[in-house]
């Protein structure tokens, strides 16, 4: 019997962001993300990959149509990340850091209530060639 | 005590293929499938990776050769499927439709037979930069 | 007083080929191309890079707005090339050998006639990774 | 009698930006930028490569050492680019769209009165994997 | 609740090696490691990938801050291997062939001296583009 | 009329080098060079590319065969620098530094006088991601 295969859909954003902790004072902030806190921002081109793991559908061939998880990454998060300021213009990072590790908790989520639940689903995000980060590890 | 090692070696191969469902109805599979159902096929730079897994061996320092796991893939696979029509050329693909999932698949089976039982073996198969599988997840 | 600036956009598309000339034999055509002339064809992904070289807009700061690069390249390249047959499905190759050379000029000279003449333009198409070629030179 | 070398340093800065013509309307910024003209910013990985072109020294075999080249870059260019607002923070931007045509002159600018003037120098910039330019062309 | 996340930091070192199991003979070892044996050493640009997982700090939003990260490795790693023969300069492979599969584990016991053992650490170690190695597996 | 051609082929050598003028001191040597000077060698990961330039021939839709370019590249250079200590394995470096620049020129040379005389010939190699040189510039 076969086993389970993942399937990986690889996409792009562009955002600009600061690291900083809305708790923690200027100073603080300062200290702990340096020219990361810079307060004017600066930005990235996100590399996103999206992980979808399960059997594959015998009528298909496919575990899922990488046309339909490209067009539900597009509508879903390239829509809300993309050309965009993380820290002003998305709610969900008013009162979080956006860091890489919270930037793909939060797509996590968002895919996870759109991907079904016999899917597994892990997301990868590449913040720079340097530093990347995988979410659930 | 030391733990296992996982090794990869790179190869890759070009091939035409086109997504078709021999037990559908041609309108199905241009439903299902699109532009990858275009009649008289496409193709891809097929980048497969072959990752073994196992303690290293002592007097060589390596889980397994990576020239003569090389020349395995080379002898197995490429001969097999580089410059080749998957759907026309390939007994295998006959009755099974040559996604990357499935192709991913038939390579695992052909190498998991040349490969010593006591070595695990993963295929990732990357058939654009931005699709790829992973056989077994 | 600025010079000129050279534009690159990079894009891709998936298509089936075999090199073979068809005012030659069979056997001339497989002692010519080996592989690259597999009968039932075999594929690529072809890397497109278009470069337009030219004075900046100072209204716009460009010398052409990639988008709307882009969106030609779509239009007129990708809609012709991206998952077809090379030699079945396009009129432009009946008489004349897929090479790389040889698809770089055809696309050259489909694009040349859209761009503006006051604007230089070059091909940059990479069928492997490993081969690629640039028109005009 | 040996020819002039090229030699190419590659470098990156992460920056925030957004397209805009400070001397047109918000309405004509929109129309012509569309979503680069995003009014909180986005950003971008910059890759920046110099390239010096010359004779090669007999002494050290380099044209130009690419260890005092780097450090060239980082003083003059990542200091003042990286981790920075293009539009809020540098000067050079204040009445100057920050497009991948000006950044690439501006930096041309910066490095051209720094190094000898027996050596051609040029800019390639890499704003995203599928846009870049050269400069001068 | 949160998951764990994965962080990974990668870097870059050159260094000289040749396969050689300093309990074998020599004709031995040319057997085993052909042109990897050849006495006067080869080299490799070796790119380093440091896997960190844990859970992500409420206070900073990093499982680890990458420039702690680099700096650790830089340190430990980086002054060691790089621009260094790695059978004659580090005491390390004395009697232990400097195969990618060893390297990582010498890699490993390095840093994990070094890391929070709260924290799980992997390392992946690519000796080309073709080549490459993850321990533990 | 149809322009020139530029075709180009990429392959692969590693190789241990360390920079030195043999017609220097150690003391100017290690001054010049710094860790590029380690006594025992470095090493890299060498990508090359040629660059071949002509009119197209008509009858094979090629200016140069790339599988005869790739084994006329395997065989004069491949076979002379891959898996070498180009200090001490190599008679050209014999009196010269091994910097990219003259290994560059070096291989020009062997390749100039195997390539036909109507075909134009330039060199790109990589020493590392962030260093590469072109020759003739």
């Amino acid at each position: 019997m076969n086993k389970k295969v993942a399937v990986f859909r690889k996409e792009r954003f562009n955002a600009a962001h600061r690291l900083n902790n809305p708790n923690l004072s200027d100073m603080e902030n300062q200290m702990l993300f340096g020219k990361c806190n810079s307060p004017n921002f600066h930005g990235h081109n996100y590399d996103l990959t999206v992980k979808v793991t399960g059997y594959v559908d015998p009528k298909t061939g496919y575990v899922i149509d990488t046309k339909i998880l490209s067009n539900l990454i597009d509508e879903t998060i390239l829509e809300k990340f993309d050309h965009r300021n993380l820290n002003l213009d998305l709610v969900e990072f008013k009162d979080l850091n956006p860091t890489a590790e919270n930037i793909a908790m939060i797509i996590y989520n968002i895919l996870r209530e759109k991907i079904n639940a016999s899917l597994e689903l892990k997301i990868i995000l590449n913040e720079t060639e340097k530093n990347y980060v995988e979410y659930p590890a």
